[in-house]
């Protein structure tokens, strides 16, 4: 039986029919929206969900719309269930915006591979990137939270070049030089440098024990603002 | 000796001829019963076993006899041993059942892969669905237990849709909107909701320190209900 | 580069050419004895030593010759020093011999790869099964300890069918009903069995917290006279 | 959609085009030097990093260039970043040098796989070994620590060959005869003998609590020694 079914599959791979297995990440697409040149920003569960959350506001203050969801089957083994006790599998979305300045890709997410699964880190980044390059991206930004106790609310930002580190410095920024950016925060960047991308890495620091509401709000707004959208305090 | 070696599986590959090794999980046909859109119903080991009584139960109710094996390389490498001394592997069985109602395949195991082999989860669980889908399942029920100290014997649901939450409800079941529902009791739920199949998984609350035979007992028995099988309590 | 590279393998591979990369386990042939429907033993590193021992034995008693090699990626990432300093890799060795009575390979080896690599105990008994398959054997025996604290000297034995159980029963082993058998010593022989091999598993109880070199040699003792060679106790 | 970027992936393969995902290690090169029979010589984080500290000190001594880097999906999943805020991701460093007695090409890293991958271990050994042979490499050289608590810094000497034992013991190292060489250190060298390659593994003895520089000094400068290149105190 084994054979059979193996031979079966072979059979299908050469006919063009595949599997239904889910064995790599794979999209679904929801929707094509037109997109001219846009931004990549990322922003996953993480130290105090500061990028998820920072991501979270982008969405809103862009009226970012989801159209295409990532499935893995390196996330956990789970479903999450909605309060209606509708169930579906943990993914990552990605939303695209329109503004005046800029068009964007935003990607969040429920859940990220297990710590130690680091293939599974290189591959899903891989993908990640290998999919907004298709859509015109050449500009990544990450945001993450970095585990640092601060007084005032600084953002950090490593980048892919001095020139690119500079220019956020110069709109306010503190260079990170803490030595490492851990996990897809980090990853995504380095991946896209070594692919001749350029971008940038923004943390806002956090004591990583609970969600940090302030933490992400902070680096939703230095990022709006540098890239020429003001954010009123009131949002 | 390496390469003559890979070259011979390529020949034999190419002439169809496959290796024994069992490199992925692969499926012993025992018989090939008559099923009509059989319902699909999955009740494997995990909390209080919950699931695995619940389905162990149905077989003995609805007569149902073992069709197919499943083995896999992700399964714990033992040797399950009766007492006569007569070994054999773990694996997951697959039953069929003719009733007057509905036609039934009921899924049950030994055990289950490691809880952080999480791609072998996804696996497990496609390689089922690919099965079951193959018979004509396009209904899929998994049992489970969820670890909930109550006093009333409750029966929680989740579904892939409103209406079927909504339908088990109304037969007596509570929305189960508590977050997530971990393992193959969820995730083949889900990964059936990704292929457009619909279902609804069963949850029967327990301390989950021991086999759990009266959670069991709760979920088979409002199952039957639900199905149209009415249990008496002397079964 | 990458691209290149991954042309240049595949390149190689359609002119039936190699990396020399060792990305599966590989079998490496010292001689070619000729052997007559060769009865398989094995015993491997684990509970007490009671297999390797026993195993160790049996190639002194039977003047066994090492005639093939095994290494595998997924054995522990070491190399042993002999005193004269010189390393190789950790790896199983096959041996044959011929008695009067019957020919023989006999397997042990340096190592396990990681208990919580079941793939990899898998890939290895299953790569262990085709080999001696290639050779002729189609009998099967594995030798191991188990961790059971008892007075008298038992031998326990499970077997592939009742008929097996029972001779070797007759043979003065015990039958082992305990439940399962962990490990190399259990998987292979429920591989085996799912090949439609018979064979037995002769367990020797163990304290297990060291090398147990009475339980390997009731093991040897019994198994060399139940095939018909009589063991003086002075050997 | 899964369907559809498959067979994309497929048909990019069969055209020789490939996706930009890394899913294996792969090469970078930088320049091309000019070689002659060069010797390689390793020297990973390990204990004490008495490795990497006398590859380092190597480097300096030899003047030597990096020409190629080697990154892995199986690094840890993070980017380093420089003081000027500025990420790339981990990858081990081939240099090269000509020096008036030999040509090297010295290797050393910023990190390894974790210590549990040990396919990924096998893997960049084999990886490497590829590399150094396609330059000419036959004669290979790994440095690293031992954890032993010893009063004169000795070096110890473990080899392929006993004649190579013999040759480096006569220029001052202490034969290795305590059992096993774990991690890259140990499985380069290995490798490299099942190969039919040639080489030894200089140890250092640590305490392997913190960077260990004498250690690494003293291996450093045996190595130089021993190939005919006298160092100085003063470097």
């Amino acid at each position: 039986m084994s054979r059979e079914r193996k031979r079966f599959r072979l059979a299908l791979l050469i006919i063009g029919v595949e599997s239904t297995l889910m064995e790599k990440p794979y999209l679904r697409q929801i929707s094509k929206p037109l997109l001219k040149n846009p931004i990549f920003v990322q922003g996953l569960p993480g130290f105090g969900n500061v990028g998820k959350i920072a991501v979270y506001l982008m969405t809103k203050f862009c009226g970012a719309k989801p159209f295409v969801q990532l499935y893995s089957p390196s996330f956990p083994d789970y479903v999450s269930v909605s309060s209606k006790g509708i169930c579906r599998l943990p993914r990552y979305e990605f939303y695209s915006a329109n503004t005046e300045k800029n068009d964007f890709i935003i990607m969040t997410g429920d859940t990220q591979p297990s710590f130690d699964d680091v293939l599974a880190h290189y591959e899903l980044c891989g993908e990640t990137l290998d999919f907004v390059q298709k859509q015109g991206c050449s500009f990544i930004i990450t945001l993450g939270g970095v585990p640092l106790r601060e007084e005032k609310a600084q953002v950090y930002v490593a980048a892919t070049s001095p020139r690119l580190a500079l220019e956020f410095m110069e709109k306010g920024a503190v260079i990170y030089s803490k030595g490492r950016i851990v996990g897809a925060t980090g990853l995504t960047l380095g991946l896209a440098k070594e692919r001749g991308l350029e971008g940038i890495c923004l943390l806002g620091p956090t004591t990583g024990f609970r969600a940090d509401r302030g933490a992400g709000f902070s680096v939703f707004k230095f990022l709006m603002k540098a890239l020429g959208n003001e954010v009123k305090e009131g949002l």
